[in-house]
């Protein structure tokens, strides 16, 4: 289909979607019509579209100019109302047909425009007569319902401007959920009115209001977003043992945990808290606190958590060991099953579906339950094959700085959830990246989630055939630029922690440096607390190198970009000295000194191998470079050298000679 | 002085400053402790202080960290409380003394507080240990009290974020009024709550509420920015027909005017309005809608506008012509000096002194009345001669595109107040640098403000003989990358400009060819509404190309520059073809094509005068340029090219051979 490149920037890529001949000319005539339902959610619903086309033309367009004779005119047909409160049901699905003469979005609710409008945006481009909309077929609807992200604002709370935000960018590609991890042993940071001890004493530097969670609430619900509460119990829960210890397993003068991993990685008992499930009183407690937490946030789902429970607590205390026995209970697994139960009915009692994280899973449970799997597709499809609904999370962990290949390449429906019957795949609901916030401060937020999460919203969103790699990346421009228009601010922020490391120096040398280097991948950072500064070279580049990966596809026909490799390879070490010289003057670059001598080392063998593509090279070099790269692909100083494996392909291209 | 150059980042230059040997870090171990008074706006003072010196830092600096062993500490001494509504006579004074064992902050009050901590942030610095304070000795204190903005949100209206991120800014530069144009032909900008019709068929887009004003008020306040108001009567007044029509001086039906540049030029009378000034209504009127907004504003004074009054209305008015007859005033201006003086009263009823443009001075008008000069220095100095308070706007009207360079050699106390006796020169209180929306919307405001805002900040707080242009150019970097820290989005705003303009495709080649030109200088612009979009080119480079300005420098010495010189002109050339082809296909960029011609023309004259500087030059070539030259100096498509002057010269330079 011609010109079928100008879909290139819609992501997700619709159901389908068809390119015909003509435009709409976007400009101060342009009317917005409505038909079929109107309502205050459809009403602002237009208006916030109007401003954001405002914004990306640069103009103040009216929707309609009083003494205008040429109309551009979009019609919005919304067939019925929207839920009160949205369901993971709600019908997301519109249809879009742009002609010459006019525009018309048809969808069942408010929902669907939103979704629509977002595609309608994404197809805005200018020519030499001005801004318009191609003509085009499109038929668009979600694959998965349920489209999230977990936002961890515990190890580090997000301000309410930056979840704002990111509710604005979510939208941007049709995700639906946030899922806000509101506790964990950093910190209990929302306000309990009914405990205010919990808010007082467990919070890390601040916490949302009340008045704060109906602004977040009603910011998503205006774009079509669920938020889903979570409050992890029984393990994670140390900042709730600050306000009220009796609550802890085992006894101890509790505070919010100022260091990560001592769970369950510590082994002294009182940094692996748990709450007694035993007692009366936790249930009590749970039951008056999760009635305060259901009424604020209106979403169906409310998350317990239930992950990680370290038996530390539990095995050491005698009452608890007795109370096991009594009940025949014999591991922990058991109490934590038992505990559950008792969940289930408190959270039941409060008009609200329970989700857990995999350890919910038990064949005891009720089948409603919605289990989120966080360990792989083994549970995920175990939970759907018992009847859960289920999400999937693994694989979607963004803090861990995989690529977006990487998360990519990850579905819902394959591995073991590919051989399930049709009626047990149909509980799977999609699934939500996960953003862990113990490296993530406010400032780098919007660097680390994008636009991974929007691979990944595609991925969500769109046929399960959609996989073209190179045509993923190379869309990523366009959505950069939509999300920019929308408030994404990486690119100014990276641009002042630059400045930061350079401490006002140019950074130009610096940021071609950088495009070698990401942060190491997975749990590789240790000793960190929460207050430890996130300002350095690791902080500041993104998690995957664009520049690295087109590297390395030069890489993959080494003969035929033998001029463009050499090209790179002399601009990045044209860099090592004025870095040298930067690094030892600058506090927050000086520790990278050791992966600067590794990568001029890597540098350095890489020209050499171009050298002999002749086939010049001395016998046994090869081999000889072997034990240099290993050592460069190693992890140096919280990161890795992001060239090392176009190097090693390189050398081995010589190799098979 | 060794080492004076790290106080290059400090503006406005401080009274007295000496760099000493030392160094104090900046670290987690910060500790503040506060001597003498403590009061609410200390404490807010101190906290935003924190919260910016951890932004800069990237680390989460707590006043008192409860474990630390060493302190880095800066001590506070406040002498006294700080005015409840701050006066134009504060003592903004401050001593600043940081020695490697702790710094030390005295002032009077909280205001002096606010302006050493903003000299603190910009001395921050960083080495191989980390961020520090260098040793230094100043002292420092405004020369003029009154140093002010300006900011017009009739002719666009600047939303609140807009206005606090201003304010931020400001404060950084230490100017400390805030001067809204709320009222003008085109909008009524604020919310009455007695006439409610002026804001609702008044406004030009949005409004001020009350709650807006108590924010900006309060926002302002923090920063040590008084906030003045101005109703600008009786001239500039067609919004407010469109509510009260029977206070015009002509009868008509009136509506916001939404074309700009009417008043005066227009000879139509309906299309030239002010108010009738010989009815008590009138005065009645005024009478209450300035008690309610003097409640608002808490600032001692109050301003009524009072310029470009055209007479078409009044004397087209026979009841007016009688009235004028009957009291003796033989033309329009002596009715207006009747009208101020009713003007006086209602203002000094409602407890405030009364300031007004130049036309407001007047023989009969009391002395208490604050002058400011938009006119000129001759009249500025004719309102200190007669014993006013007065200001200077002449020579800072930002919205007249002109340098950095232009702006700061304007002196509040040169031309005709240099000769004034200083008893008279203590009347003139500072100034005010203009910024007339007509051409601002909000999304280019910070690039028509800054750093040209910052350089007039310098000249209103700085000795008289702080006077070196290079070394002004030389310190931008560093004030725009503190601008940058606190809020200032320039950059990442013209980013999504420029992308716009080339509809997404790459924007390196536009931005150097932009290099060349600025926006025409003065009043160039013709024929825009409130409505037009302001997207183009002219409205996403900056108002001063700093490329042309550093190649104007290579110019001033052609021979020895030669080849940087060639290379910049090559650099430019490269890129006409690609901006060439990009012109014809992009609406937003196709007007320029005219120029784009003309920059061609001229960069060949330079490429050959540059070729011809070994005395090859044909007999007569010099002055053959001359024609071509003369053209592209004049404006094109409301864009001048900025190097033509530096062609000219270059081209000169042949001519004294």
């Amino acid at each position: 289909m011609k010109d079928q490149h100008r879909l290139h920037s819609v992501l997700p890529r619709p159901t389908t979607a068809t390119i015909q001949t003509g435009r709409l000319p976007i400009d101060q005539s342009l009317r917005i019509d409505i038909e079929g339902d109107t309502g205050d959610l459809l009403s602002s619903t237009i208006d916030r579209f109007i401003n954001r086309l405002a914004k990306r033309t640069g103009s103040i367009i009216p929707v309609q100019l009083p003494n205008a004779t040429v109309f551009s005119q979009i019609t919005i047909e919304c067939a019925g109302p929207t839920e009160r409160v949205q369901s993971v049901n709600a019908d997301e699905g519109y249809a879009l047909i742009i002609t010459s003469k006019g525009a018309r979005l048809t969808a069942a609710n408010a929902l669907g425009v939103m979704r629509g409008f977002e595609t309608v945006l994404q197809l805005v481009d200018i020519d030499d007569a001005g801004f318009y909309l191609p003509a085009v077929d499109i038929d668009d609807r979600p694959r998965f319902p349920w489209r999230g992200l977990m936002l961890d604002v515990t190890r580090h709370y997000m301000p309410l401007i930056d979840i704002k935000r990111t509710l604005d960018l979510m939208a941007c590609v049709k995700l639906n959920v946030l899922h806000l991890h509101l506790t964990d042993d950093q910190g209990f940071n929302i306000e309990s009115r009914k405990f205010p001890k919990l808010h007082e004493r467990g919070h890390n530097g601040a916490y949302y209001t009340h008045d704060d969670i109906h602004a977040i609430v009603d910011h998503a619900r205006d774009r079509g977003i669920r938020v889903v509460p979570e409050f992890d119990v029984p393990g994670h829960t140390a900042a709730w043992f600050a306000a009220f210890p009796h609550l802890a397993g085992y006894p101890g003068d509790y505070t919010p945990d100022r260091w990560y991993g001592s769970n369950p990685r510590n082994k002294d008992p009182q940094y692996c808290p748990a709450m007694d499930p035993t007692l009366e009183e936790t249930c009590a407690f749970l039951d008056e606190l999760f009635g305060e937490m259901t009424a604020l946030f209106p979403d169906q789902y409310f998350h317990i958590g239930g992950d990680e429970v370290t038996p530390h607590h539990w095995l050491n205390n005698p009452a608890i060991v007795e109370f096991m026995n009594t009940h025949g209970f014999a591991h922990p697994p058991a109490l934590q099953a038992y505990f559950n139960s008792r969940l289930v009915e408190i959270v039941r009692k409060h008009g609200k579906t329970m989700i857990g994280w995999d350890e919910v899973l038990h064949p005891d449970i009720p089948k409603d339950i919605a289990i989120q799997s966080w360990r792989g597709a083994d549970s995920l499809a175990e939970a759907a094959r018992q009847g859960h609904p289920a999400i999937l999370s693994n694989g979607y962990y963004l803090d861990l700085m995989y690529s977006a290949e990487a998360h990519y390449s990850q579905d819902p429906l394959t591995g073991a959830a590919a051989n399930l019957p049709p009626h047990q795949q149909a509980n799977i609901l999609g699934g939500e990246a996960c953003m862990w916030s113990e490296y993530v401060t406010p400032e780098i937020l919007d660097d680390r989630l994008w636009p991974r999460l929007a691979v990944i919203a595609e991925r969500f969103w769109s046929n399960g055939d959609v996989s073209d790699i190179d045509n993923l990346y190379a869309r990523f421009p366009s959505i950069l630029r939509h999300l920019t228009w929308d408030g994404l601010k990486t690119e100014p922020t990276r641009s002042m922690m630059f400045e930061r490391l350079t401490g006002g120096s140019p950074t130009d040398t610096l940021r071609t440096f950088a495009e070698c280097l990401e942060p190491a991948k997975g749990y590789a950072r240790r000793g960190y607390m929460t207050t430890s500064p996130l300002n350095r070279l690791i902080d500041t580049v993104p998690p995957e190198s664009l520049a690295a990966r087109n590297f390395a596809r030069l890489c993959d026909a080494p003969r035929e970009n033998a001029a463009a490799i050499d090209a790179h390879l002399r601009r990045w070490k044209s860099t090592l000295p004025d870095v040298t010289e930067l690094m030892t003057r600058r506090a927050l670059i000086k520790p990278y000194l050791p992966v600067l001598d590794q990568l001029a080392t890597v540098l350095d063998i890489g020209l050499t191998a171009l050298a002999y593509l002749d086939g010049s090279a001395p016998d046994g070099w090869v081999d000889e470079q072997t034990p240099a790269i290993d050592e460069a692909a190693k992890d140096i100083a919280e990161m890795t050298i992001a060239i090392v494996p176009s190097i090693r392909q390189l050398v081995d291209t010589l190799h098979s000679d």
